[in-house]
């Protein structure tokens, strides 16, 4: 994708944070990466959103490596690099600390799929990364970050869970491109709110049956799909 | 009623979805019938809410094929079609996702008349459907929907409950015009957001009296009615 | 007071409730009263908020009767008059369904004074009604909802109570003016608020110690009050 | 600093208090300090939100006496200037009844940190006064407000701890600058919020591990901070 094109989605991508709430100040972050250039378009690292613009996005290499722009890239970057190296289709990621998710990532739980709204985007629960060991917080802090997701992440496929919950510290969220990980991130607030009001409810909750999990989301994803406009 | 007339009327209830929150992104769809014509007007699928207009509402006949558009009915067509044929005096039915009614059909729980709010709508609890079999769920899913929302509402006059909850799905809500449909979704997420914090303050919180709950609603339904102008 | 003003200015207290939040649709009613010429202006029922125009205020006298206007005066005009008569230093009148104050009305449960937001105005809990009997619910339903509200009074100066939930419905708030009654109904939904927060944090919450209480409640009221500017 | 930009200064502060929600009506205030001029800015009493100007802001001195302008200062004031005179190195004091933080001060609760979120503002809980002894209330009461606060930062650096709950009343931030306490008011309102539903979600939710609560704390402050734009 061109550069400047990638510039203007990942600036959107960012708007998106804060038009739906998700984000005060400078809690939250998107990327997109062009995957022909092996670049990567990030939010600079503590500028407050109504500064953002295409023009002050910080470009960087898969290495990390700043090669256009005169800011700090997001704090978060390595992660954000890693899950690029290691979800060959993803093309953007969104880091926020949006309320109920992140109540959801602090309570150590991961949320099941009580019902439909869960099951249109999620094939399975919306997980929960294991902690870190104190040497990894030490160490590469948001590679290790990276890596706890990808290893929580071993045995789903990331097209069937477009987001996580970093233990003790908020969600991420991916997509296709920057603009989808933001609409993935917002959907992820929302089915944490729903969830977290279904258990306040009834604690003792299930999942849905399985049969509904499938058709809901077979439904919006996967070759026979008949949501949307095809 | 005028084909014309009724999509701006579907337009109109589709936006009112959005503008009271209770949807994100394309979270719901809202429908119309003109009774006389046999058609029913409705949301495209997926399309986001800011790209709706009259004209690109989607006209269905009463077997669910499209007769008017060149986009696909909402995937939920089916259950408003249902409802159509089955409960011949409503003229709109909407659909949503909205956090608190959808915890409580998450929930599985019906939610009881705790105060006049409720009892101003609903002539008895706001009812639940039963789950859905197996069989039911890989055969004509979105019919099958409608199929246990009838079958809940059996012995309920549709006038004394202006909507329900999809046990793991959320609710639907109905209404003598598509505008008057999303009112009663509005109003539906108004009563089951009081009634989740009720239950919250005092587990043990029972119905209203059998009195007041007559008076409530007889004070705003049927031929004895003061409420509003008349 | 003219009554021109007095129409502009329950017109002003019914849009406060729509500013704020407290009110969906028609939910809610403010009115106001000349005391000089006995006279109540009232929000006419079930109209929308955004149709209201200080001529379209309905104009009683002490007895109930329209004395001005083409339109019915809201369906709970009743309580509103009992209480002008029953209060002689209130002014203005405010019935809400607003979220949480409906919610702990509906519990059943007095809201204890948690902390100084609470005594700022409420020199004491914020009282519940008690239950009407089946045959004051079959007879003058809205008068005798004022007469509960009354008699909850009974050993209670209005003065130091601004607002009371009527159990199984909602609150009531009042002041010297329209205005004033339409802002303590806010107050008593941020204070439903944010006690409903204090009993799921610690359910074992009480009342904070009366010099404290009596402190903040007369900072701001009475003849040594400090609060504002004089 | 000029007090011309401190009234400025401050005057944006308390504006920013409402549009982050945090205030309704008069029930806040933000102040800020020219340490070269011994002088105060703060909001006046009980004047609302919309109508301050930065000439209509309060100027006082050290011992609280008014200096320039004509109305009364907040009523808090002197919990201001006991901060002012404790805490050399800020520069701005808020207080709010924001809804969460409020509700933490009420139940008694300090605020454990269970996320990063927190972590990156508080190095530790958030700290909860002593109460005060109805001698203490009876006296100088706002001033003793101020000397709890004290109290509880004995052992605490301000730096790392932006914030404080005042049992049974609310919170109070600083910062270097009049609008940098209040964000650190809405910083703190929002750790207050995910951290609600967090204990809802897990009563046995513990504290992070002091490595990671070290490592995110130290990211965005003292002389290591990586974080922003340096």
């Amino acid at each position: 994708m061109h550069l400047d094109k990638l510039r203007h989605e990942v600036l959107e991508a960012n708007l998106e944070l804060i038009r739906r709430g998700l984000v005060v100040y400078t809690f939250g972050n998107a990327s997109g990466i062009s995957r022909e250039d092996g670049l990567v378009v990030i939010k600079p690292s503590g500028v407050p959103f109504d500064e953002l613009t295409p023009e002050n996005m910080v470009v960087t290499d898969l290495d990390g490596r700043v090669v256009e722009g005169n800011l700090r890239p997001s704090s978060d970057l390595d992660t954000h690099v890693l899950l690029y190296k290691s979800l060959p289709d993803i093309g953007g990621v969104v880091h926020t600390h949006s309320r109920y998710a992140t109540a959801w990532a602090q309570s150590g739980r991961e949320i099941p799929c009580f019902g439909t709204t869960h099951a249109d985007y999620y094939h399975g629960c919306v997980p929960v990364t294991e902690s870190l060991s104190d040497e990894e917080i030490g160490g590469e802090y948001e590679l290790n970050t990276g890596h706890a997701i990808v290893r929580r992440l071993s045995a789903i496929d990331p097209a069937t869970a477009p987001g996580i919950l970093v233990r003790s510290h908020g969600p991420f969220a991916w997509g296709k491109t920057a603009p989808k990980a933001a609409q993935n991130a917002v959907l992820l607030e929302e089915i944490a709110a729903i969830a977290y009001h279904t258990v306040v409810l009834n604690p003792h909750a299930t999942a849905i049956p399985q049969a509904l999990h499938d058709r809901h989301f077979l439904r919006k994803h996967g070759k026979n799909a008949t949501y949307g406009q095809g």
